[in-house]
Formats: structure tokens, C-alpha cells, sequence
């Protein structure tokens, strides 16, 4: 038996044919969207704008299955037709504004040139005023709609994007019969779902970032929507009553996908989960296992039994039953850039996209704190554990004989600081952390920052075994879906390995890093707004200081 | 009648024929050092070290004279026997350690390799704990020694240099008879000087840079220095008992340097000042008049009567009577680097020395605040008014969209603010400022930057006549000294003039500015220590508030 897992990325769509007996991946195929910059679209006037073409994710799905499916079948005993689910993740939340019949409204020619229309990226931060005044009318009206994401609604979330579009395209809002997560929308076309009513919504992207908890009975309540906008408590309507874990099927496949992809008809389709709690499960997530999905941005994930009561966790964005594993608080924290980070460094400033190879080699020659440089890795705000993505990048600490290489370093340290004040915050709340494993493209590829973040977290930093481990994750819940295994916990047994490197903290760099780790959690305290009253007049001192010990 | 200007920079020395009836200038030519990196002898493994080598001053010196007269040979009825008078600027604090006989203890053999031995160039700073406890020893023994250099001993100065040479290269302190400044020392070359002692001092190097005030008796007493280290105290009677303005001549060129130069000999030598004080007298310093040199770092000269009383101004590092106009007190501010920090940008970070052109006419192209950027000018330290250092370079407002032409903006437009914290001190104190005359070759080059020192400071800006107002002022000294006209006012005024293009400030660039500053003046305050209880946590969104409304 088999299972196919695809996974929507930010620039990408990769498909992944995977033999639930052992995890074997028997074939894979990445396909890069044709639209926009690397597959997202920009505004020049307005940097906060981010958005995908869902065109694009039509084009993508078909290609990339084709292409994995015909590499699986160079593996003796593979065949197509004993694929037995799907299971499919995307970035959220990323929602799309579609008509009665469950059609994307950007397919409509009239709104072909606008960017409203189109699926509202999840970096996508133009909703910024909506995010404070959801905030604020929820800290004053309906705390708990908060208590569980930080007491922070976030731009990039369901709500603020649908407000933020009612208010600025007034009549892409009126066109939208309906919104739905681009991690629901790929499950509902594959069961070939024609009203949107009926797409099975997944509680993963529904939990904190639609604001839905069963608690409350579901998404947010009428009146609180109308205080926002009569139209959102209108929409609620059309939207959903009850979403669901990874229990519930999102539907089978539809003959007419069926026949495209060359699958059998009628096979499950798993729920649709965000890329990193699918990254997470294809990780080998489980309670005391932290997985850190670090690529353009990073996600943090854990969970804890549900037979457990979990505080609320400041500025831990996501607490929701169900997100990652059923039967699982999923608890998710993050970091609005990291590769993202580098990449604007080393093609946005330094121009030459070529670099990065020469500044790991160079940067990794430097010792912690030889460079006098601190930063703060906030250039697409800070998600964890500030919740404000009106935060910007900092540099502190150059001279004039500062090198590329030195802050090439000081960036990628930035990020380790940053993962740890998230690993110590969850800590303090009593999540259990006895193991970190890292997945994504540049934990593989990066030995440098693996080493830094042992280094500056003082945690040993395991890998995934898997390269694909979101696509991986979305085929071991088809699997468990599918009766391929009774369970999760037995499908990742079985299904998801560690590599065998591993980065271990080295004691001399612990204790530099300690001492800079202490100036960062200054300048992000101060910065960030925690400490108004924090004394920076020795910090560049501090630094230098450091630096000649070294 | 004629005169000879030489400029000491950085990079190269500059020699100029002027005619003193009206300031024309005949013939100019520049000789780079030949030693080192673009003159300065670095170590990379210390970037506190900066260097240059006597040799490569005396090779520059002929061959500049004879170049720039051979120039000046082609306009009719000049005439180098009609050379009346030879004026010397350099680089400063810059002290050279000689022998017994005058001659650079560089020259011996057993010396050539070693660093401590040559000239300690000016932004030198490995005497940062030097600095450091000469200030607490005088603010404990001697306040009065410290109370005119904004009550902080440099790591740029005398002292400061030759108690860390004491300490690092022993056997080079005890091989050196005296020290004697670069700006004393070509005077003293050119006359022919061979005793140390004989060697007519400036008062402008010897000023609060050897802590020499009349007030006192000329240099430290011999208790204070000997409470630095007694050796120093055995110095003393090594150096000098007093230092001249320039109403008193260094000397008189002597036979074989007459002879090398084709020069008569017996003319009159000017005392040496620095460069950037006799780049004050050729940009028409006055009272009322500030002079701006703005090139790798910046100089601010102003001189009022010493007729008034001058306040000790607080971090202002320099009030020395006669250091820059005979019958002034001098006063000096700066910033450790301008030029410098553009150029540390742009060929060391972006690795493109071809590149200021282009960044500078796409950062034209950007508003005020427009790209949400804000930094600190302190890659070299901050001389005034915080005299420190310690301290360094600082960029925030970064986003993933930030560009190449946003940062270069925005260390040109940190100058300017580091520029209006220096007019703001000096107004505070009474100081008159009714016109900024800017030299060098960056307010030359860059109406870009005028234009932003214009708009941030609220004053216009004017540019002086000359190109080469250091090697002009050190023609009119000489040509003042040699009778060519009575005083220094009528010889400016002769002698001097403005370029025709001037810089005003802009109303609205005015007002978005003023924002800016605010939040600079906080972060300034800050990190430089005045301000332990600044609030910070706002700064980045006032940035993108001021970005958002351009």
C-alpha cells in the first residue's frame, strides 16, 4: 500500500508517493508556480503584500503528482493503483476567496488583475489595523477568543485578511460567496466539492487563526462579528459550523481528479493540515519531541496529551485541540523569517544569489562573538513570543572593518536567539522538551546554523530523516486514515526516521553565546516593548568586550 | 609672490602653488603613500591599529613639491624663486617616535617591521585603556587638564598612544629619544631640524592633545605624569617646554631641502597645524563662521575672540587658544567617520568600489523616512559629543525588502544627524553659527548629501572656493608669516572665497526630518549612555509610521 502526500509551499508544490510499510519514498516531484516573484505576488508600493495565484495551485497539483507517480513506477511492486489516500498540506493561513460553486473568484476575468482576489499568502501583512482592532474588541469583549494565541490576533490570520479586504476591495468581498483555507480548498477540490459549505474544514488552520474552538461553539459568535463588520457576521453563515482533526476524512477522490491523476477513484483524502504540523507528524512528533521546520520562516511544534490541562502560553500563538495529532493540544510557535532572512541579505543587499555557499564557508571560520555584531531577526516582524509584526531588523555593533561574512553570521545568530527565547518561554510553561528535530531545506543543508543553535540553545539538534517531511507527514495521516496503520503513533514508528547527524552544544561557544544571548534578550525586551526601562548605554561596550576575549 | 601648501591625508599627500595676491592656484599635484593599504599600515587581527609610515612621508613630500611646481611653471610669471613661504598641514594627533637626531626611529633597521615604530596615524585607537585611565587620572588629579576636551582623554591622542606603545612595544619606547607630531615634524624636516628639542611645536597638535595649556605651564606637570608612569615624566624633559600659534615661524628651509625642491632657501616655514584647522583658514573660518570638513571622518572648526570668555563646552573635544587663528580660541568637533563609513558600505559589504555612484543617484530618488531605515553613525566610534570610542555602528528599520540604496541613504542621513548633534551643543554654549561653510571632497561630490545636512540641520549649506582648502590654509599662513599680507583676515579675504552653489534646507524634507531626529537623538542617547531610561520599545513603529505617511 501506498499513500501520496503534497505539500504547498511558498514558492512550490512538491508531491511525494510514499510505501506506508516503511516510509519509503518511492518518488517525488516539485513543480515552481509560474506566477509572480518565485510564485508570490508583490506590490512594490506596499511591502506588507504578499498573495499566490490559485491558478497556480491547480497547475501545480496535477504536475507534481504526474511526475512523482511516473518516478514511483521505476520501483518494482509500485502501482498507481494501490495508492490508498491522500494527504495534503499547504501554508495558512493562506484563505481564498471563492463563489457559490466553490470557484476561486480570481478564475473570474474581471478580477483577473486583482490582487484581492487572489489566496491571501500567509505572510501577507496588510491587514495589520484589522489585526489590532480584532485584538482589541476581543480583549474587551470575548477574552478567551485570545487567551490561547499569544492575547494577540495576527495580520496574518483568517479574519483580519477577510476584513482587511472588505474594507480595501469592497467588491472582491461582495463577489466572495464565500473564504476558504487554501489547506481545505486543495482536499475539496481533489472530492471535487461544489459548495463551499460542504468543504470539511480542518480544525488545524479553523483553531486560533479563524478563532474556532468548541468551546465557544465553533467560529466566533455573531455578535461579536457584527461589532467588527455586519458583513463578517453575514459570512459567518457561509463559512462553517464544526471543523475537525485528522480523524475525519476531508472526502474521497472525485472521479474526474481520479482520472486526471491516473489514481483510483474514491480513496480517502486526509484533512487538510497546515505544512509544518504535517512537517511536524512526518518528523516524528510527540510529546517531549519539539520540531523546529526551519525554511524561508520557522515553525516550532509540539504536543501535549489532551488528558492534560495546558495553560495559556504568552505569546504563543496557536494552543488548539487537534491542529497536529488527534487527542493532542498541537501547541505552534514560530518565527516570521529566517531563510528569508539570509536570502535578503545575500541576493537583496549583496546582490549575487551565488554568495551563500562562499559566506557559510567564511562565516563559519569566525568564532561566537568574534565579529562584535548583534542582531535582531525581526525584518518580517516577530511572531514568537512578541506577536508584532510591526517589527523591523537590527544591526548593532559594526565597524568599519566589519565583513560580509561577519554579518552573514550575525544573522543566521539572530535566528538561533530567537528559537531559544521560544524553547525557553514554552519551557517556563511546562512543555515538556526532551528532544529537538529539525526539518526544512536549510537545516539539512546548513551544518553552520545547526551547530549555533546547539550552541546558543544549549539543546542537541536531531534531523528528520525525511527531506519532504511536510508531504511525508500528509501521507502517514492518509496512511492511519486509510486503516494502512491503526494509529499515529504507530504510522510514524514505522513510517519516519531520524538521520544519523546530529549537532551537539559545544561548552566554550555555550558560554559566549550566554553572555550575547543576554544582550539580545535586552534589545528584544526594549525593542519589543517588554522593558521600557532597559539600560542600553553599555551594550556596544558589552560586545567589544567579548570580542577581544576571543 | 607665491606660497607652497602641503596637505598630510590619509590616503596620499597633496602639495599647492598659490598666488597671494588673490588666492589663484597655480600648479597642485598629489602623491599617494606607497606603503600599506592605501597609505594606512592595518592589522587584521586588531582593527584599533592604524599606521603610516615616515617614509612614505618624505617620499611624498618631494615629489608632490616638485610636481605641483612644475605645474605651476606654466602660467606666466611664476617663478619658483618668487616662493616666499611653505606651509605644512597633516593628520593629528599623529605622533612619530625619533631619535636623538631627529630621524624616525622607523628608519633603523632593526625597526622596519615593527608597527609601534612608525607614525601612530590619528585613528589609530589601540590606547583605548590608556584613554581610559589617563581620563580617571585626571579627573581625579587634574580636572582642569580634561575640563576643554569634553572632560575625556582620547585614544586618538598623544598620550595616550605613547603610554600603550610604553606598555606594548617596550623596546621600541625605550629606542625613541622624543616623539614629535607628524604636523611639527615636516616643518622641522624642511629647516633641517636635528634635535629633537629644537623642533618649534604647534599649539593646534600640542593643545588638548598633549594636554598643553599655559594655564599649567605647557605640558603635564611632572607628579601627573609620573602617576601614569614615571617614564613618561622622563619624557617630558624630552619634549618641549612651549608650543606656538601661528604668528611664529617653524623655521627656515634649509640649504639641501632648498636645493632638492628648487626652492630659495631661508623662506619662512609656517607652523604646522592640522590639516583640518588650516582647511578652516582656507574655507574663511571666522567668528560667526563654521567650517565643516567633510571627508573619510568630519571636522567642525569654529574660533571665537580670546578676547570672550569661552564656557568649556561638554564633549566638545577641543578649545585651544591660537590652535587655528592667532588670537582665537579654536574650537574643534567632529565625527571619527563620514566618508569612511560610505565607503566601509559600499566596497567592503557590497564589495563594489563602482558602486557609489549608482547607490547614490538611486538613494536621491527616495524621500525622507521612506524607507523606514534609522542608524547610527558610530562605525569609528563617536567623537563628539559623546568622545567615545567604544562605540559602533547600529542599523534598524530592516525589512525583507530592504535595498542597497535605502541603507547607503541612511548612513549618509546619520551623518547628518550625527552633523546636527555637534551644531546643536556648540549653539547651546553660546557658540555663533551664522554660516556652515563645508570643505572636502565628499561636500564636493555629493549634492546628495548637502542637500540631506541641509534639510536635517536646518542650516544652508555653503561651499568653500577651494578644493584644497587644507593646502591653501597653509599657503595663506605662510604667505602671512611672510609678510605677503598683514593678518590672517585680510589674507583670507584676499585669499579665500565660496563656490557659488549653495544647499537649503527644504521645508517638508525639514519636517519629516525632525521626526527622525527625534527618534535618532533617543537612540543616541541611549546606546551612547547619556540616557539609561530611554524608552525604545516604540522607535521601530514611529519608523514605519513616518513610512507609511510618505
Amino acid at each position: 500500500m501506498f499513500t501520496l502526500g503534497i505539500d504547498y509551499g511558498t514558492n512550490s508544490v512538491r508531491a511525494l508517493v510514499v510505501r506506508c510499510a516503511d516510509g519509503a519514498e518511492l518518488g517525488t516531484a516539485v513543480v515552481d508556480y509560474p506566477s509572480g516573484n518565485q510564485g508570490v505576488i508583490l506590490d512594490p508600493r506596499n511591502h506588507l503584500l504578499a498573495r499566490q495565484n490559485p491558478a497556480d495551485h491547480v497547475y501545480g497539483l496535477e504536475k507534481s503528482v504526474k511526475q512523482a507517480l511516473a518516478a514511483a513506477k521505476k520501483t518494482p511492486g509500485f502501482d498507481a493503483a494501490k495508492v490508498v489516500g491522500i494527504g495534503v498540506d499547504t501554508t495558512g493561513s493562506s484563505p481564498i476567496p471563492v463563489d457559490a460553486k466553490n470557484v476561486p473568484i480570481a478564475f473570474q476575468a474581471k478580477f483577473a488583475k486583482q490582487p484581492a482576489a487572489l489566496c491571501w499568502l500567509w505572510k501577507d501583512h496588510t491587514a495589520i489595523r484589522e489585526a489590532a482592532e480584532i485584538t482589541a474588541l476581543a480583549a474587551k469583549m470575548r477574552p478567551a477568543y485570545i487567551a490561547k494565541c499569544g492575547n494577540t490576533y495576527s495580520s496574518e490570520w483568517f479574519w483580519s485578511k477577510i476584513l482587511h479586504c472588505k474594507r480595501t476591495a469592497p467588491s472582491v468581498f461582495k463577489a466572495a460567496y464565500s473564504w476558504v483555507e487554501l489547506a481545505d480548498w486543495i482536499p475539496s477540490l481533489l472530492a471535487g466539492v461544489e459548495d463551499p459549505k460542504d468543504v470539511v474544514r480542518g480544525v488545524c488552520c479553523a483553531g486560533h487563526k479563524a478563532l474556532y474552538a468548541d468551546d465557544w461553539g465553533g467560529l466566533p459568535d455573531v455578535e461579536f462579528l457584527s461589532a467588527l463588520d455586519p458583513a463578517l457576521a453575514d459570512l459567518r453563515e457561509r463559512l462553517y459550523q464544526k471543523a475537525y482533526d485528522a480523524t475525519t476524512a476531508a472526502g474521497a477522490l472525485c472521479p474526474a481528479w481520479a482520472k486526471k491523476l491516473g489514481l483510483p477513484a474514491g480513496i480517502p483524502i486526509a484533512i487538510g493540515e497546515m505544512d509544518v504540523h504535517y512537517g511536524a507528524i512526518g518528523s516524528g512528533v510527540c510529546e517531549g519531541t519539539i520540531v523546529k521546520v526551519i525554511g524561508t520562516s520557522t515553525c516550532d511544534c509540539g504536543v501535549v496529551s489532551a488528558k492534560k490541562k495546558v495553560r495559556d502560553i504568552p505569546g504563543i500563538c496557536g494552543i488548539v485541540r487537534g491542529a497536529i495529532l488527534p487527542g493532542f493540544y498541537g501547541i505552534e510557535a514560530g518565527q516570521s523569517a529566517v531563510g528569508d532572512i539570509f536570502k535578503w541579505f545575500v541576493e537583496g543587499i549583496l546582490g549575487d544569489v551565488k554568495k551563500h555557499a562562499s559566506l557559510t564557508a567564511e562565516a563559519a571560520k569566525l568564532k561566537p562573538g568574534q565579529s562584535g555584531l548583534l542582531a535582531l531577526d525581526w525584518n518580517n516582524g516577530n511572531r514568537t513570543v512578541l506577536v508584532d509584526p510591526q517589527l523591523t531588523g537590527l544591526m548593532l555593533g559594526t565597524t568599519l572593518y566589519t565583513t560580509q561574512a561577519e554579518m552573514y553570521r550575525a544573522l543566521i545568530e539572530a535566528t538561533a536567539f530567537g528559537a531559544r527565547v521560544i524553547i525557553e518561554r514554552l519551557k517556563e510553561y511546562g512543555v515538556p522538551i526532551e528532544r529537538i528535530v529539525c526539518a526544512g531545506g536549510i537545516a539539512e543543508k546548513n551544518p553552520l546554523l545547526m551547530q549555533i543553535y546547539a550552541d546558543v540553545t544549549g539543546c542537541t539538534m536531531l534531523l528528520a530523516g525525511s527531506s519532504q517531511a511536510c508531504a511525508l507527514g500528509g501521507a502517514i495521516s492518509a496512511a492511519v486514515l486509510a486503516g494502512a496503520h491503526p494509529d499515529f503513533p504507530t504510522a510514524q514508528k514505522k513510517m519516519t526516521r531520524l538521520k544519523k547527524i546530529s549537532y551537539k552544544p559545544k561548552r566554550a561557544n555555550q558560554e559566549t553565546y550566554e553572555k550575547i544571548y543576554q544582550i539580545y534578550r535586552k534589545l528584544h525586551d526594549s525593542f519589543g516593548g517588554l522593558d521600557s526601562k532597559a539600560d542600553l548605554g553599555g551594550v556596544m561596550k558589552e560586545l567589544l568586550e567579548i570580542k577581544s576575549s576571543c
